[in-house]
């Protein structure tokens, strides 16, 4: 079914059905509205954890847990569509993390001119500590919602995610 | 209660209220994660959509929306607080905008030392058109979710924002 016949095809039934679908558009443009507020709500806070926690961003935070997930190193180009920013901007907050010592370019043994990036020991070490504050604090912030509601929200956000994954473009 | 008693209470009781209490963590942490996958999800579509249809991108409709909701203007701070990014960015788009035409820098009749952004009239035919289609977009993306489960979805959201809002920092 094409979006657009997906769209429109209980107008064509009834007034009744018809009011419900304008009534249906009010709810995903709301949807999408509350969407956003809260996930820039749950950004803002651990933007903060992390900032006063250990002086680090969310880009830095999740460049580094990219890495710790791939032990063999990503390239720059896997960083920028793991992270889904630019590639300058993982040029530069790689160079960063190089100058404090807690990620190393290496030599792609496969094609010698790329560059992986891997974690060294000592940012192994400081990623796994914040890490573990990070998932503590998610825990803390999330305490007061029941399980229940909690899966019940993961459930439906994950018909949303597999919705718009599968949709036309 | 303190978030670190919520966090722990359960752990004192029993073993299978640890156990559960372990579960529940783990849902926390993947909740966030699904959380994030899909609102990035929706906004990438959106990007695709703004960018292919209007040659815009989200940081400019944003800005133009704040504005068609505030006839008298915003300055660069109000700007920056509502849209959530640097002054700096808040002056780009809008350098941007104004050399298009669509919005307009007046002397605040309060402070004359600030400026204050408006839409002109051809920013908001534009923004009106844009709004529109943006509109028909996002009815056609949650096409496939029933009105039901989207009001869940949001009543959901909705609790989770208003616990992050209130708990402590």
């Amino acid at each position: 079914m094409t979006r657009r016949a997906r769209g429109t095809k209980i107008v064509e039934t009834s007034v009744d059905a018809e009011s419900r679908v304008h009534d249906d558009h009010h709810v995903s443009l709301r949807l999408l509205l509350r969407l956003l507020a809260c996930t820039g709500q749950v950004e803002n806070r651990v933007r903060q954890f992390l900032q006063t926690k250990f002086q680090t961003s969310i880009a830095r935070f999740d460049l580094m847990a990219q890495l710790e997930r791939t032990p063999e190193g990503l390239n720059m180009y896997e960083l920028s569509q793991r992270l889904m920013v630019t590639r300058g901007n993982v040029t530069g907050i790689t160079d960063g993390l190089e100058s404090e010592g807690l990620v190393v370019r290496a030599v792609d043994a496969a094609d010698r001119r790329v560059f992986r990036v891997k974690l060294t020991a000592e940012g192994q070490r400081q990623f796994a500590r914040m890490a573990r504050e990070h998932e503590r604090y998610i825990i803390d912030l999330f305490g007061g919602m029941s399980t229940k509601n909690k899966r019940q929200l993961m459930e439906l956000l994950g018909e949303l995610k597999h919705l718009i994954g599968s949709s036309e473009r």
